[in-house]
């Protein structure tokens, strides 16, 4: 028996220790063989793969990035299922694992309605898959975030400036929550929440005026309450003018017109999803490997693993890829305690 | 109102950010004043505090230690229950929160029986407390052990040595298996599961067989198999002769000499339990802290804070200090299989 | 005798470090006593300062950020030179230790030659003070800078992408020189050696055709070779419309349309300037501390301390502020050679 | 043309930038060709060679430890002279780069005299080679102590303990005196300058007075004045009796009954020389590899590599292996003021 491993979507710590721990135990307690698919699922709709013997993945428990490589293809591009079928055939491989964000396992999910042995492994640095209490890299990116807020901090106190540090997070605001509470931010800003220019120049003035620097932290997908329409993500705006950096930039004059306070912008962008993972994300990362060779060999298609508490489970694709993990009200209102 | 704060027992990376979480919930939501009791319970026997105002707690959440002090006192020392009373009346305070491990929390819950208002916050690095699933400054000690391991790692394998590194863990081995796995070891020695220096040697000789420099992580708590009256811990040993250094160093030489593959131990010891927490440890603390307060102003006498699943409840201390939170065996069994 | 001490201009890892060495010698060799002249130049002219004893100064060799603040004032403002005496009258100040950059020791300089009591201490992040061979930040930045390439080439090698590393350096190359050497970088941009967008491009090339994902590092004073003109610093271009970012934002999108190879860009701006100082910073900041109360001493009133291969000296402060340090030719041609 | 090169003693941060710099150098400049000679001077007298390619260096300078494995052999075992002139011969190895410590140089020095074609390239994490300023590695051993004393700090103040840090440094201290200093040691011990144990009470207690918790850095090479035959290293004693540990832990234990200060020793060992270099040691190693294939080039037969100042020089072998560099007097002296 051959399984391919494929790791799709955007980078992420601990996508090498996944794979790691899937071929360790499958060539330990299952004696199956495994192909590397190349790139995602270019590699899979373009029979891309190479061997992926156990010594390949020694030492990678702690090795950013994949060895594999990464793309965001669809499987279904050149040639629909006929090829999929043909190129696994080709390859004698007779299942995949799909390490992957939402589009990777909806296309995991699809397949597997198509007939194809897939089963998926989460991975979404913003925390935002509500089918998993975890998944690997979340911890390195809040890692990366806090420690990031700690070094700015000093600057801002020196120079009594206010400081805005732009975060991940598309839709959800788990990074900007669990790092503002870590760097002890005056707020975070979160996609969940939308709260106004004049709620976040109160929290500013607030902290300077208890002779704080204050540090605001904001999860690149937020918009300020009543200006949706007018702050926009890099690139054009409504009125087709050009629109400076991320909600960090935007924010930073206006904050600074609004307050008096001199405010600096520092967007964190790809810093928070290369390199190292943590210690956690490398246990969590080797444990979802292990379990997705298991459900494999129970044959759990269309199923991805999952951890609920301190347990490994798998759980319908389907699930998966239907809802969104938002930061919840309660937790929200505790943190804002702490701010301001 | 006016409720002491205390930290006691072991140093643990977290234990400010409780306190910073307590005070500012504290003096923000419920309008109550806080006493800093220096020392643990020594500071409580002799009246020893100081004023804990919000602005001396700033900037906590990333500062290690304890800004109270610690010591391994007993509050029943210097005048029992009636000198207890009497220091909490003369400092006007009305209740206490006490920070710290297993025999801290026993002699919190033996103040709640004697009607003190006292409630607790777990601190076990080790992760030994059965009634909750985290406490800080675990995630922080794994971390610290894992990035020795991948430093170490470098070393072995330049000079194809096997290395033993030596993690806390006195009672389970919950750090020396997640640091194990994180790091990517040859085998984790926990004391939960004793194996013989013969099956330790299978595993260090299959290792290098396959190349690799065997990388050993061993908890202080461990015993060989067979040998637990031989190898003690630091001190004398039954024969009264005096022993090297902790199991790490006792076992290195044995495994050189059976094996014949130079071996080196480490030991981290304090270096685990100093220092900035994570940003996972600072999250998880300044939850404790804020869940502490409501537990007072609920008046949970006899209660501590404890996580389960993604929520902080409360539990009684009489649960919290009878079981031990041991590794169960199939987590084990299923590390084992990335192991030799 | 009292002496004043205080931090001017951009914040630097180590500006802590400066002032507990100078405090330090003081109060123990000398018997002298300090102020700390708060925000820089602006404290000086308003008479603002504060007591600075011993105690003050325990454990700020390992805090970012300066305890004195910082401002980009100058200290003729309000009133002159007649003003500057009077404060330092009435504060009964006898001399000044200035620690600061090219601007801070011009105007250091012109107090000296207007007869004040100054010395000054030599900050530069960029390293480009001619005068001395280093100087404390310098070090922490090139560290901080490599750990972000570090970390951003494993996303880059997952995704096949070309990276382009935005660091510090307005008119010298130092930091992406050392940083981009350190990080293994394909290229490295100074402002020293302008070169073309299509040298940049074979570059960028040549490291692709070899497999890997090329890594650019770019000063941010960096101007590419014919476009002098066109490509300016963030703000408003010659023509009058808003430019998007830094160079190394501008650079990526010119490099992805040459080449084909999808590229991203990274701009570390303040993360290189605070935090935690590297040992070597806090050293050579201590060092420079106690050397500048020895020069207060000796009255070597309009010189600033300097290093000179492992030897602590002082030089003139007319030397220190006419001379930029740029990157000699063979350094950069022996850089090269690890490139493309 | 083919160039052998090894790496001989201990592990050492930078081995393997010095490496790449080599193979770059040599493969873009020169178009020589590299066999990797395997442990050492074992690979030498057992022609155990790899090819060393161009491609089988990259990524190497942030990778800590030696791709091509060390061990403490001599090259004249198995053979003498027509032994290694054979393997050569055999292997087509036209010259040797030998990078390694004392004894390293001291046989390439006895091969260079005896008609070998062999330039050297110093390791030394001690800093103990007179004839170079710095050999990387260094600041790396030193960055990791500092990292050490930072986290052990907050525990010897939460508990208000003295504590003892052991670092490595047998015939000189300059890792003990810069870690002593960026760390903000109360004292550091160095081989060079034996104090008595009553000295080292009195700045015990001076610090202690002062409100601190005492933190002594010690060099493995100290001896205290008066104890010399008393205090030995691990193993047996004068006296043929078991000597706990190394000098850190002999002296808390006498610390705590002279002054009444709990105390605790740490030793930290092999952490100090494996893991990622400093960003200042891959730059400096980089810049010894790319000299040591010009000085190869240059036919600088029974030379090495060295640093003075800011420039890259080559020095006999006979001067690098002669004479010891130890911390001067006044460096002593000035670091000294620091502490108590």
């Amino acid at each position: 028996m051959k399984i391919g491993i494929l790791t799709s979507g955007g980078d992420c710590p601990g996508l090498n220790a996944v794979i790691r721990g899937a071929v360790i135990k499958g060539d330990q307690i299952y004696g199956v063989k495994f192909a590397g698919i190349l790139d995602g699922y270019r590699g899979l709709a373009e029979g891309d793969m190479i061997p992926l013997p156990r010594k390949r993945v020694r030492g990678l428990s702690f090795v950013g990035g994949t060895i594999l490589g990464t793309s965001r293809s669809n499987p279904y591009e050149r040639g629909g299922l006929e090829n999929i079928k043909e190129q696994l055939h080709d390859n004698e491989v007779d299942a995949i694992i799909a390490i992957g964000g939402e589009g990777t396992l909806s296309a995991a999910k699809r397949m597997a309605d198509d007939g194809i042995h897939v089963v998926g492994v989460p991975k979404t640095i913003d925390n935002d898959v509500a089918a998993t209490d975890y998944t690997f890299g979340f911890d390195t990116a809040v890692a990366i975030a806090t420690e990031s807020i700690d070094r700015l901090r000093t600057t801002a106190e020196s120079h009594h400036r206010c400081m805005v540090v732009e975060v991940m997070g598309r839709h959800v605001g788990w990074i900007a929550l669990n790092a503002g509470i870590a760097g002890g931010a005056h707020a975070s800003l979160l996609p969940e929440f939308p709260v106004s220019i004049d709620q976040i120049c109160i929290w500013v003035n607030k902290a300077h005026n208890r002779g704080r620097a204050p540090v605001i932290v904001v999860a690149e997908g937020f918009a300020p309450l009543g200006q949706e329409g007018e702050t926009t993500s890099r690139g054009m705006g409504n009125d087709g003018r050009l629109r400076l950096g991320g909600i960090g930039e935007q924010l930073a004059p206006i904050i600074e017109s609004k307050t008096g306070i001199e405010t600096r912008a520092v967007q964190l962008g790809h810093l928070q999803r290369g390199g190292v993972p943590t210690a956690r994300d490398r246990v969590l990362a080797t444990r979802y490997g292990t379990a997705a060779i298991d459900a494999v060999m129970e044959e759990k298609w269309g199923h991805m693993v999952a951890l609920h508490g301190e347990e490994i489970t798998t759980v319908d694709l389907h699930d998966a890829t239907t809802e969104l993990k938002s930061v919840p009200r309660d937790l929200w209102d505790e943190a804002g305690i702490l701010f301001g």
